[in-house]
């Protein structure tokens, strides 16, 4: 069994950690952490889960902890800096669900999330981090003692372009991103401008002047470009719980070419890529609950503009199920164990 | 391995039967019909099926019904009971999802679902029928050629009201449900009064006059009860796609009684009712995909009314969790196999 | 013109009084205040109004109230009640829009409202203040110099009740309101519990054991009955931004009665109050944007239980349109005057 | 007063058409037809309607519109081209809501809405069609005897490009127009697609191999340019009742020009067109039940990419708003006239 610890398991993602680990077969969750609900059963927190953990969240604690083989942070921004290299040290491994370790430019990531206080406190551990993202890095993650768990955006994204992006089939610095994330994507904070009454009824597009994960978008992609690229990447939120849409469009260098046949080939043996037919336009509740990336690719009019369509739940694919399939992966599972729930429909 | 047979599989209660079912480690998933999608692979009707199930719909073909172990009719009121007589002398036990078997009573079900042209097609096998409600009829089910799965308004008020009723702690001419039902609790047919536009942003009661499910209701009620039952059925349309949620109303006889513990230990030893602690308020989202009833009851101002809290998923315990929960009843499995899945919240 | 001061716009009852008063021939909208967000132009914060109204919020300013005809208070419970005899005092008229003077038993508010360190600032004013329903106390609005007007809730719950209980209709005490709010009616604060993911796709009830507005409804229920009423009121959160449904059950003395009729009678000369036709249902979006209750009467299988359905839009007969209303009434004019906007539909 | 006929007041355009000519100070509705409800009392069908609106559906009757100033065709495609003929030798002037009259060139027109066995049934008043985008077209609005109103998406699309088209700011051939829709936009039809259940908490896009609307909107751009342009477009259903958001691309042929001051020159003498501040982000809410549109430019991280933000009510300023908007210039009405209203936040 795979001893398990999470820190920080009071937010969205905590939560869908709490429900894909509870029911995965090679499992043993450990300890569960929370500054602010410290005592309390998780079980009350998230009724959703009466009946199936009988933990209860106990106070940060380095020793119980070191003991797990794995520690998924499930924080904000800022925390798993300041504790991963003590747990790391002890023999554990782990998987951050935010952006500490995303980027491997410490100037970058000063730039996006620091600030003049906030100093990234574990800047030699960037370039060992390895990005969670299994389609593109799956040999490098069997290894890994840190992983950097992927962003919603960027997930469905890099996804959704890598096979363009790889291979030279369209002009690099004009990519377009116009993605649409639910709301639970912004957290589990008290903040008015996710309030139902500011999101429900209502759509609008925010960060069009840039947004923390465009530099993480473009890093990956420049790295299957094997050069930099232009990106615009513009996020809306959209009025639902769960899921992201991408629609990404790109200017082609060649009409000619079978771009169905090239998704098809690029994806075929990932567990977790969909190409759906030609024609057909993936939808986020096809993939709400599920680990499942689904993918469509458009050439509107012959022309040559490419458009493909991309959806993850993002809470899945985008963080906890994401977060879970890189374990598998380290820890040598079937990387489909404990994920093979059907998507919620309708 | 339990051969399973589904007539009618393009609605709600059809998807959500073969999420389950496709999942379930006992079953093998042997034919499923539909008229009017003869041919259609299953998985390109509901995507999120894609790479579950590789099922096409066929025409409706008795002969392939005939050697399966089961059928399930997820199928509008009236077809189940046309072909119920000659499944059954087949061999093949029957699970009805609509209301051709769940009322005893011809007569009451010629007032509510027939018409002139419309008369039961087997009222003779009225009295056979087992009703699905496993909290009540749990023995009878295991031996049952024929189960009457219940309505979704019904499972939620029955076992919001049996505790209170078949003890006689209440006024038993004065019951109140008032209950509120996500959409996809009316169908998948193509109406105006189920469009987005009608019922996005939008409250509303209906049948308050008198709704299909009442007699149901009453005649489940009064046979815990030992009598005839007063009950004003109110439903409402709530702007979700899954969940019912019962607010049920009663005058205490005796102020004095400990109804948390009554119904803790009426629930006790089922699996899929979840008595919440005192004042709690349970929510729809905490059983979202999930097969579980959880309920809560309240005394407010300690005076002599109880208000009991009931929800579920219309249709999860409300329709295809209940069905394969009486399946698995039916056929000696463990009565949680293939049901275990946590709700998903948010 | 009117003069008019609005103390706190900067929450949904302060912009719809904004939408509403920017609109009403009679008004001059001359001084709207906010601590937190001075010197903010109304247009910049709320951009609906952009172009229809240039005022920025002001600081806190007694001064600049002063010369106010009459100031409508649209802030939290707490902060009218210690302005409000120095704006008397200096010959303004007060519309509170929050809870402080809604009760007239200075205990009851106590209890309600207060804690060890909040108690009532002006206590003196309880017995002056004029609760603003102007379907029952207009002949007192005209002259009031306070009014307390009423919560959502408790407009809806009365306009429902009233005929029943002014004319001893039904058993008084074992009077239900079931109700339900959109969830704009929990404002404009950041609160993890009013987030778009915690309260779309779901539903419940809260505090089912006792709300605040249970003691205002049974104030003036008791006040329409001339003796206490006993009443149980639930209210539950419901997944929209707008409107308020609530579904009244009594039990009557006479069942030979013409409900119908007595409900057109009682209303008849109500601008505001439409009572449908007999087996409708009203719809939440049937009012909203408008100021309308619209009301219908149910009597099921012709039995002893009256059923009422009572719909309004929360934030306008339920808060800023019937302030609008009282307003009109308090200055002679026309009751209907910047208030004849047809609701939104769909 | 100018007297007004509606063909088609069942939809979702037509209730909307009746909320804005009800509240009209020069308008006299005269007449409105509808085949299915004939002798329906209109408030009857949209209950917001009652106390506004006392006529009833008639049916469809030549005599009685062509006494009418004006007629509005609130039909879907097809309609009002079997009609326009007729009423305008009667005198009568026409605005088409459906798409008869909007492309100008009949084989485009046949490739998109015709079939083998539908043809345009006058095709010689394709030309003579003044296309109702006051923007664009008011000259020839005051004096046309047929105006083709325009489509939502076009609407909102149009006006969001046309100063960088009209300019020739952009690459021409590279536009890219992505685009969400609140279902609403989809009519008021019973069809499985916009079913409730099938719309909400999912989001998808649609026809982005080539919608309708497409050559609706290159014609205008077109007409705009002086030349032929290229243009990606993918709509997608928004699960939102009212709003059309367009977030749209081009790449700049000239990074050094101030946009924000070009978008809000163009749009200075316009009532219904609001260039918001720079950095800012429309919303959808901002403008419902509004004729405004709203803008907003950007130019991310200084690159050569520009994106513009454009926000509209489908229903308002995508169809009746415009509809009525076109009306004022035709008949010499200020042109905001009865279109004054704010938009309902939230």
């Amino acid at each position: 069994m795979i001893k398990v610890g999470i820190v920080g398991g009071t937010g969205y993602t905590g939560v869908e950690l709490l429900r894909l680990l509870a029911a995965h077969p090679a499992v043993e969750l450990s300890v569960i952490t929370s500054r602010a609900e410290t005592g309390i059963a998780v079980a009350d927190f998230f009724p959703n889960l009466r009946g199936h953990i009988d933990l209860a969240f106990t106070a940060p604690d380095s020793a119980a902890l070191a003991v797990c083989d794995v520690v998924f942070f499930a924080t904000p921004n800022g925390i798993a800096m300041t504790q991963a290299r003590e747990l790391l040290a002890a023999g554990v491994r782990v998987i951050d669900l935010a952006a500490d370790f995303r980027l491997r430019d410490v100037t970058t990531w000063q730039r996006w999330y620091g600030s003049t206080d906030v100093k990234h406190a574990c800047p030699e551990l960037l370039q060992e981090a390895v990005y969670g993202l299994p389609e593109v890095n799956r040999a490098a993650l069997r290894t890994a003692r840190l992983v950097a768990n992927p962003g919603c955006y960027p997930t469905a994204v890099q996804l959704g372009l890598l096979p363009l992006v790889e291979q030279g089939l369209v002009d690099i610095k004009h990519l377009i991103a116009n993605a649409a994330s639910g709301i639970s994507g912004a957290g589990r904070k008290a903040e008015v401008g996710t309030l139902f009454s500011e999101r429900a009824e209502q759509f609008r597009a925010y960060a069009a002047s840039g947004h923390r994960h465009l530099p993480e978008i473009m890093q990956g992609l420049a790295q299957a470009a094997g050069q930099d690229v232009g990106l615009t990447f513009v996020p809306h939120y959209l009025p639902i719980v769960r899921g992201i849409h991408a629609t990404l469009y790109g200017i082609l260098n060649d009409k000619g070419l079978n771009l169905q046949e090239i998704y098809e080939k690029r994806y075929a043996s990932e567990p977790f890529v969909d190409v759906l037919p030609a024609g057909a336009h993936p939808e986020t509740r096809s993939v709400k609950g599920a680990n499942t990336c689904r993918l469509a690719v458009h050439r509107p009019q012959e022309g040559d503009t490419v458009v493909v369509l991309s959806v993850i739940d993002n809470l899945v694919k985008g963080a906890a199920g994401q977060a879970v399939q890189n374990m598998n992966i380290m820890f040598n599972q079937h990387e489909t164990t404990g994920l093979n729930a059907i998507a919620l429909l309708p």
